[in-house]
């Protein structure tokens, strides 16, 4: 999903981005193109058949977030999150208000139903009704970026349209700080996708940052983290769900850390960008990370 | 403000509380009482005069959290926080979907815009004609609260109407969780007030409570989370708003961290529950704290 977008973006981090521009029309790119159903347009629609968005930015040089929740008909979220990131106060907002904000402030606005989507929900319902012992909850996905520029400065962003069949207004990790994302350009950045509900019981993008800070090299805080709280969610509430969360360390060094098969994307002025899938292992505590083949 | 709930609730942690009871009963009663202005009815509206609450509830046995944010005419937005933790999915709504979630639920709506807060809002609304050079925000609190019962049972909760002539649908840090709050019944707990934006900018409830993790002591980690991010903050942001934190360690010791003249309230079985004032010192990086005044 992020490959083209990244791709097309890495470009500008060759020059100093002071406002997270290669991070904000990256994601842009992904919230447009209607294939992508966890993201922006064609993302899958809540449970009433309504596409209801979440989206933060992060700007890891001051600290500043943006963050809106729950929202409605906005075409690019992450471009209000920005915006509203250089607030002193309202920098989150959810619902109609989010709306309102970008409405005001004239940001585009736009049904965010696709007919691909609506056609995903009416097969959904119609897989509901004929098998009333599944769950209604599968397939949920978000984009989440941390950029790094050559003068060190450092974003972090999220878009999603949040879990398939979702219940009205529900809100996952992907706009909370802390949990969906975290960035501080003395230390690193990092997001997170999966089950939202999970993930904020761990603050985890916050707890990959911490290790970082704290000397341990951003492919085991990744690792780490994710296993751990695997571990300690098992314990003690009995089941986890899948977590996966990509982390980006100042030198411009990355990691992964998951609970399940995920993919995602990378790349640098040095080498080129490619996709690559990372594979754990919840026994040897490993994730056998590779480049994604063409199948 | 929480003095007289905290006092009639403390008793149920003799007895084991294993879904928060006493939690639930000290915050609701503050929200039901007319006279306190940041906390459910009573509450200061926002910028269009219209009450919106935050809350969160957080069980540190399991990590279970459930929170709502920008929600109108929900009389106790804390009980329905603690149902809506018990949901593997849909843990947090916002908006008309979290109000939606209260009414099937049964849980009771009413008007939350006293004429008391009404009149507030009327003397501000002339005070900012008049003066054109204020800000519109000052004056927000929260409650926030840990509990811990004679077996080791831990939760924490918040709730908050928010920041005085807020943006409609503006949430701060009360119901993000690992920054407004956050319990691990293996550590401790800690919940936030102050300047949402800013705790936000730094997950300080998780921080206090991954501190106490790694053997800092209840008192030290609050006290060292909110000195220490309050001048990275003036760093790298050029400020920092007030920020205060309550934390409990799993064995009953509590902790306090402020960077601003801060009141709260502590009991046990066998001290009384006393009001407090904790004053901190910049400078020294000491915080006093003392029984309160009758004044």
């Amino acid at each position: 999903m992020a490959y083209e977008a990244i791709r097309d973006n890495v470009e500008l981090l060759k020059k100093e981005d002071k406002n997270g521009d290669a991070i904000v029309n990256a994601i842009s790119l992904i919230e447009d193109f209607p294939y992508f159903k966890s993201v922006g347009y064609g993302g899958l629609p809540n449970e009433k058949c309504i596409v209801e968005l979440d989206s933060a930015f992060m700007n890891g040089n001051t600290l500043q977030i943006g963050a809106i929740a729950g929202v409605r008909n906005i075409k690019n979220p992450v471009k209000v999150a920005r915006r509203l990131s250089l607030e002193k106060f309202n920098c989150m907002l959810v619902g109609t208000g989010a709306e309102e904000f970008a409405i005001s402030n004239k940001f585009e606005m736009a049904n965010m139903l696709s007919d691909r989507a609506e056609q995903h929900y009416k097969n959904k319902i119609k897989l509901l009704n004929d098998n009333p012992e599944l769950s209604p909850y599968d397939g949920h996905d978000t984009v989440g970026m941390i950029s790094l520029d050559n003068s060190g400065n450092m974003f972090a962003a999220t878009s999603t349209s949040g879990l398939f069949m979702k219940k009205t207004g529900r809100v996952g990790d992907s706009p909370i700080s802390g949990s969906g994302f975290y960035c501080d350009a003395e230390v690193g950045g990092a997001t997170a996708t999966g089950l939202g509900e999970d993930i904020m019981k761990g603050c985890l993008s916050y707890e990959v940052v911490r290790k970082m800070k704290e000397g341990t090299n951003v492919a085991d805080a990744a690792k780490e983290v994710v296993f751990e709280f695997d571990q300690k969610l098992k314990k003690c509430f009995g089941k986890c769900g899948p977590i996966s969360i990509v982390a980006l360390d100042k030198d411009g060094n990355y990691g992964i850390g998951t609970n399940c098969e995920f993919s995602f994307a990378a790349g640098n002025q040095n080498e080129e960008v490619n996709i690559y899938v990372a594979t754990p292992n919840l026994d040897t505590k490993e994730i056998n990370i590779e480049v994604a083949s063409e199948e």
